[in-house]
């Protein structure tokens, strides 16, 4: 597994359930950039069950919540490295999400979430994730993140 | 606490990781009727941690879920009866789901649910529900949830 973009947010920032490293509870969603896309896998447990055979979809949700925070967080890193600029990895709330279970998702293999930027403007960005078991997709989602605001992150610091 | 519409979900659908009775390591909605809405509550860990003071958005999205597809077999359960029919307690699943996040929820309080019916349409049942701690409203969301085909109810059965 190459770099995940959750591994340059700053420690005070690290404690996400669905994807901070420091949460050791949590989910640890890794987002990857492949090409224009990026890329995270998760393997759900027998217990993320919605009807027995199928992955619950508040997991699902979960999962493209902070794939989405995470490949937001991704290309504004990308934007700054591109514009030669060198400040820290900035970081995303989530304002909506919506999701569309397409089908039911099976319980047992792997799942892999691939987001693609819809939009940027702003602090704003516009993510769109499929999420797909052995190459088929089961689930849509978009989430509209937005970059946390420098006064908050400052009150966290204290 | 009053009885719960999970209460009455037949055991082989009742393993649901966010409302089923039976799966030990879940979340255990149980969605309530309170007039002609529903209410649910829940204590989040200190663990289930979005920034360091404010809750998980992936598991408000979680819970928005399951207090819907439960609302939905409330309503559709309350119907039944009204019309004097005697069936086994429908059980929904989500089509779709969409959350906004209106103001980050602080992690420590306990988190209140409230559900109601936008629109009921054959097996398809709408419901809008709002996340509040200590009287805020801090989400909103929109479940869009469809009835179990019965010929897949049957598959579970085997």
């Amino acid at each position: 597994m190459g770099e995940a973009i959750q591994d340059h947010y700053p420690d005070h920032l690290a404690w996400c359930y669905g994807c901070g490293r420091l949460n050791e509870h949590g989910h640890h969603v890794r987002t990857i950039w492949d090409g224009d896309e990026t890329v995270a896998v998760f393997q759900p447990g027998p217990y993320h069950i919605a009807i027995p055979g199928y992955v619950y979809g508040g997991l699902l949700a979960s999962l493209i919540d902070c794939h989405g925070t995470g490949t937001a967080a991704a290309a504004a890193e990308r934007a700054l490295t591109t514009a030669g600029e060198t400040a820290e990895t900035p970081r995303f709330l989530t304002a909506s999400l919506h999701v569309d279970y397409l089908k039911p998702t099976p319980l047992g293999p792997t799942l892999e979430l691939r987001g693609r930027i819809k939009e940027m403007k702003g602090r704003k960005v516009v993510v769109e994730i499929t999420l797909s078991t052995e190459g088929q997709v089961c689930v849509r989602g978009e989430v509209v993140a937005v970059q946390i605001p420098d006064h908050y992150l400052q009150s966290l610091m204290k």
